[in-house]
């Protein structure tokens, strides 16, 4: 299985998304693209080195920063 | 949903684009190209690690130092 | 050999994913993509600076970011 | 509108270039390049963190560690 | 010469690998691919800053954060 | 005016080349490269935190690393 | 002339190549490659900092981390 095709069965679904610098960002997986898997998240949760800073109905994630997506 | 697609109907709409540094960029969103991902903001206000630090009536926010864009 | 043959051929096999950071991933690798990189592991066990932090069933560890990968 | 038309629209006026590492530049905007962005600016200033260090008649700034570019 | 060519005619041959933050890889070659330079090591040991830390068997380094081969 | 034309313009001509950490080199610019912006600089003189440092006679500066360039 | 020309015409003879992180390389130039500007240096010493640290026949400097070349 390839990345792109888990990232695609996730649609709908509940992520967990990991940045640089501390970051994750837990929400609904509602689409992303592709070469860049910038990725978009509804209700989504930021957390900064584990503690949560911001809710937001709507987030689009930049593909560069992120270390890993957990479906 | 693609994200650029969201990105595209969010012109018109206030937007808060988060960038490495500690950098938050608030404002409605004017345009955007692709795939760099380079935002134009209009009536912006920049804050640094929380506070705001300057208006602006345009900015051209380069994409590379985005980490989310939330409408 | 490739390493791209050698990552293949990890398929369904324990592999120790080392990224910057002091991160580390261990699991059962899943898939990958070319060229990126980017891997799925399964039973995946994250470790950061050594101390386990969490267990995911599944994860797609973006490529960017990889130091190497132990077979 | 897109970002390379807002700059182009901004030849001649006077732009403030803000790059990475609290780096500032003023001046009157004489040409760019596309994709890079790589700028001219005219009878500008050059600000570290806030205080001005030099003046240059001409300086190319490239692209690269542009954050924004407010016109 | 060119760079390829050496590490081509290092296959089968111990190599050390420095990469950034002070990361060492020493190993047979036994695999490399191009241009991204990700080498594969045999019967490896990692030293960080200078001090032994593991051992592998088989090793996949990701080329991009290599500084320099030593055949 | 392209940047590439106003640094075509400058061989011959003294140039200040600004790096990041702090980096700068003087020197005759004798000639560079598109779209990578490496240059030949002749009687060059590097400076490290506004400290001279070394004088050579020729360098080949990579263009990756520049901030700027003022003719 | 072309930085690469430069490069080319520096065969046989001995450079000084400074790296990010304080790290320098002096050597014959023995090769090198475009356009990733990888360089073989022929017995090479490595220098820390300004410290000595390692002698080597033969090393591959990859051109990523390159700051300059001296011929």
């Amino acid at each position: 299985m390839k990345p792109l095709e888990m990232i695609h069965g996730s649609i709908g679904k509940r992520v967990i998304v990991e940045l640089r610098g501390n970051r994750e960002y837990r929400g609904i997986l509602e689409g992303y693209d592709h070469p860049h898997l910038n990725l978009i998240l509804k209700d989504a949760e930021e957390f900064l080195e584990g503690e949560k800073k911001r809710s937001m109905e709507k987030v689009i994630v930049r593909g560069d920063n992120i270390i890993y997506i957990s479906p």
